[in-house]
Order: structure tokens, then sequence, then C-alpha cells
């Protein structure tokens, strides 16, 4: 099986211009195949001030009414999306951009009312990798944005770490994929104010311990649950950390494992 | 040789939302390989209004400074482009949205500053046509937003019409193609009240004595440029009209020919 790698990129890169030119032109370079994630969460919020719009989050997730939903699909399939891929093309990657309604990827159910309606926010059911799958094997590199659709023509805030597990697990059926996710620690830490103590494989015994000691919280949760789900589902590797640890093998980080 | 139709359509179409769904679940019948060009003028300027960003234009043609173009990217892009792949996904037609960075699909130059300075506008130097035609032949649908890249990571605010004209050149090489300038009127008219006087055929002999008598005046100059420019490389095809031209052949509307 070839390998795979989807990595995912978040705010730590994205809000910063230089950062991510250095990232963008190292991961024109690598040589596998590869898929590019990206959220872009700082952005909407200024695009949404500039714009007089309201933002409500509730647990750290936006709540996407119509004009957030329009905010997001110009922030991040729009702005920073687009730049993305023409960085990459000015660094030789053939890159093209994608939210999950493009080649009808990823299709997702808007999450039903319960306690919270978090409005246009989708949750994944299905993944198409064929027209993915098309482009990789001709050299040419996805770059998804955090948006899916519910393939009756509404397009859905979706979490970019969902889409990228999400991604992996589908791929998974045809290449080994390795599963980055970028951030910007050298990767879970026991003292989060302490780069040097890095807790180097989380397996699923220690995670419940980790958890019950206090030692991974509320914001890091849902961000290890995506990397078990996929760990579950056949991902071959996933791994939390700077970007680093995707250019060098050695480099410190997170290793999720079963 | 196969039929390709390259379809563009502006404002009178994407500025109304229920003509857009209703071009589009038609334009999603075709059963021919296809693609789409959109502009969007009005969105970009309704947006730069609500971010009290300036909006400048020249001649119909719109003064591009980084923060135009930051917008531009975010309605062309995002907005507009990503709301048509979805509705195309909902009307089971399998499409994918294009700037012309994408694919590496369209390269342009800076315009160079003259009597005005356009900003980050470009002239289109070079289409590739290998990502695109891979995709078609896989029968998914690319719908292009009128932004190009100059290779070297930069993105360019381009004329949707050029766009449409380039794309029409570059595919007829292998593809016998038909190009749609979808507008308004029913055709060009000779007296703009009146939609019962439109000119079937304009031919290069009959366009110099329309300029002349000032039936054919600045706004469609560029326009029908654009049209004998693809016309005189190998465009099969190069009509004006509205949409129902594309439905149906009989349909009135403008013929260019040479």
């Amino acid at each position: 099986m070839q390998t795979l790698k989807i990595v995912k990129i978040g705010g730590a890169i994205i809000n910063d211009s230089k950062k991510l030119a250095t990232f963008l032109e190292k991961f024109a370079a690598l040589n596998e195949p590869k898929i590019l994630v990206h959220g872009g969460g700082k952005i909407a919020t200024s695009l949404a001030h500039q714009m007089n719009i309201e933002v409500n989050m509730h647990e750290g997730r936006r709540i996407t009414n119509a004009d957030t939903l329009e905010i997001i699909t110009m922030a991040y399939a729009g702005k920073i999306n687009k730049n993305i891929v023409a960085s990459l093309q000015a660094y030789h990657c053939n890159a093209i951009g994608f939210s999950g309604a493009d080649g009808n990827t990823i299709i997702a159910n808007k999450r039903p009312i319960q306690k919270i309606d978090y409005g246009f926010v989708g949750d994944i059911k299905k993944v198409h990798t064929t027209v993915v799958d098309l482009l990789i094997t001709h050299k040419i590199t996805p770059i998804f944005c955090a948006i899916t659709h519910d393939a009756q023509g509404q397009l859905l805030n979706t979490n970019a770490d969902t889409i990228a597990s999400e991604l992996a697990i589908a791929f998974s059926k045809k290449y080994k994929v390795e599963l980055y996710y970028c951030f910007e620690k050298k990767g879970v830490l026991r003292s989060i104010e302490d780069e040097d103590t890095i807790i180097e494989t989380i397996t699923e015994t220690n995670y419940k311990s980790l958890i019950d000691e206090g030692i991974i919280t509320a914001g890091m949760i849902p961000k290890i649950d995506n990397c078990f789900h996929a760990i579950k589902h056949k991902v071959h590797k996933v791994c939390i950390g700077l970007t680093d640890m995707l250019f060098n093998p050695t480099f410190t980080h997170t290793s999720i494992q079963q």
C-alpha cells in the first residue's frame, strides 16, 4: 500500500503569514501523495467583526447562522483556501482547493437541535473518495477547507479536525494513511507551561488516566477523540505536534496508538 | 471530436437567486461535457460597501487593490462558487470549483501600469488544460470563478468573459467547443429598448459597420471582441443571449461568425 499523508493545520499556522509560507514551501516538497486540511477560525472572526456580524461560540464551537455561514464560506473556501493553493503552485506543488461540496466529496447532516442550535453545522455522514483519489493519482494535491454539504444544496460548517479524520478513515481502504494534526505545541503536554513534558504516546489505557488526573482537559479531548476514532478505523499513524514532525521523523511529537 | 459547452453567466443570473436556481437545474441536466464560468460583480460591490472598502471602477473594469482582491476572492471563489457547486450537486451534477490557481489552470500577468494602475488585475498568459480535462473525462463539471494567478503566489482578478474565451480556445485543440455568453438580453440588439431587434449574426464585415453606425457601443465591444478572438482561434460556435439558447437550439440569439 502506498503512503498518503493527511495534514491538518489550524490557526497557529494560518494566522501567521510567515509561518504559513515556510510550512507550505516544505509541504510542497513532500514527495508522497498528500492532502492538506485547514481551519481558519480567527480570520472568520475578524471578518465577522469587520462586517458587524455577531460571533457566538459554545464550548469552542461556532454557532453558525446564515450570516456566519456566509462569512465562513468566504473566509475558508475563498480567502484562505485560494491563497494556499496559489502559494503551493509557486512552490511547484500542483494543488486544487476543495470544500466537501466539490466532487461531492463530504456529505454531512445538519446537526439536530438539542440543547443548543448550532445552526448550519454539519456532522459528517459519508466521504466519497473518487474525485480526490483521481487527482492524487495524477500527483495533484487536494486542499480542504472546513466546509461540507448536505447534498441538497446546503453548505455546512464542519470541524476541520473531523474532516481530516474522516478523510483519513475513508482513504485507509486504499492507502497507508498517516494523519498529522499540527498545532502550536510539540505535542500533548503533561504541564501546559512546559514544552519538555510531552506525552510521547497516548493509548486508550493511559488516555483514561490522563483525563482522570486532569492532565488532558476539555480543549484537547475532542481532538484526541478524533485521533482514536481514526486509529480504530485502520488509519495507520496519527500524530499531534508541530509541523516539524512532518519533515523530520525523529522530531518529538505525540503519537496516538491503539 | 466531442462537443464541450463552455457557458459564461454574469450578474443578470447570479444576482437573482431564483433565476440562478432555475438555470443551474437545467445546466445540471445537460448531458455533454461542460464548463461553467461565472462573474459576480454586484455581490463583490455590496460586500465592499458592507466592509467600508471603496469601490473604484474605470471604464467598467474594477480597480483591484489588495483589499478589493481579498473581497473578490471571498465573494467569487468563496460565496458564489461554493454555493453554485453545492446547488449543482443537489441536481446530481458532480461539480468542482476552480479558480485559475487550482490545478495551475490559468496563469496571468499582472497588468502593467499605463495610464491607469488596475492593481491586481491579470491578463491571461497561458491555460493548462490537463487537470480540467481529467475531470471532464470523468464526467465532473468544472465551475470557474473570475480569478487567475501569476504562478508566483499572487491571485489576480480577471474578466470572466476573457476566462471563458481563453478556456474555449485552449480546449478547442481537443474538443468541438461551443461558447455561450449568457446575459440579460436575447442577443445583441439594434435598438437597446426593443428585444425584437436582435442581430442574429455578427461577422467581421457587419461588425465594423455596426460600430460605425453607433449600434454596437462601448459596453458591448470588449464582449464581442472576446467572441471574435475565440472564433478566430478555432472555437466552433460562439453565441450571446439568454440562457434559453443553451437548452433550446432554435431560441433566438446572436451568433458570432467569422
